[in-house]
């Protein structure tokens, strides 16, 4: 298997309010595509939005229903720790939840985290080493 | 926000039997990193574990706990719909549960899916289109 991660999908409840929360809210650019998929371009590693169901349907899952912590998270890193809270506060800012201030992290960075729409979390961080 | 995803960190039960799947079953390259935290040079986008408690310790939750579907699935493309089925083969030799054997897709290609030891879902596919 080449080192490369093509796609990551997440499944939501909403599609139109997770489109406005990526595409409006974060500035994320969306892609022209078929219908009921949203494609971000994302860089070689795209982001899509499905409807939960679809998602589950499509890996022929028989129920698409899941609760508590999913086991994941994104991350994104920016320029600088004032870059971290600026980043928080536009995500809360398109209707996301604040679930950890931007703080120093054990590894010498800075970063916080927040919730999207569907509760998947983000991480905003600052390497410096990076 | 750029347009960019640093890192998809999944949260594992079993750091070194996950490190063994993705490492030497997979053949994913991994990073030189701190003890506790694997990353894999997956390209910009850039795929680590975690212990599951670990990552639900770094967001603030207090409850790792989570069943059921967790609603995303990450993909991996190849160059034929004989890779689909070589990569999904490969993976289920690493330990790998295949859910989904490589079929003809609605869109006009091919995939499958397996699921990793935790039960996250990796699409194959090949998409003539891209």
């Amino acid at each position: 298997m080449k080192p490369h991660i093509t796609l990551i999908s997440l499944g939501v409840a909403d599609l139109d309010a997770s489109i406005r929360f990526y595409r409006d809210g974060l500035g994320l650019p969306l892609n022209d595509g078929p219908d009921g998929i949203a494609f971000f371009a994302t860089g070689s590693t795209m982001l899509a939005l499905y409807p939960r169901d679809k998602l589950a349907e499509d890996i022929t899952l028989t129920n698409a229903e899941g609760s508590g912590f999913a086991g994941f998270a994104l991350a994104h890193n920016v320029d600088s720790p004032d870059a971290v809270d600026a980043t928080l506060a536009e995500a809360v800012a398109a209707g996301a939840t604040l679930v950890k201030p931007g703080q120093k992290a054990f590894w010498g960075g800075y970063s916080g985290y927040f919730a999207d729409p569907d509760g998947f979390y983000w991480e905003v961080a600052h390497n410096p080493f990076m």
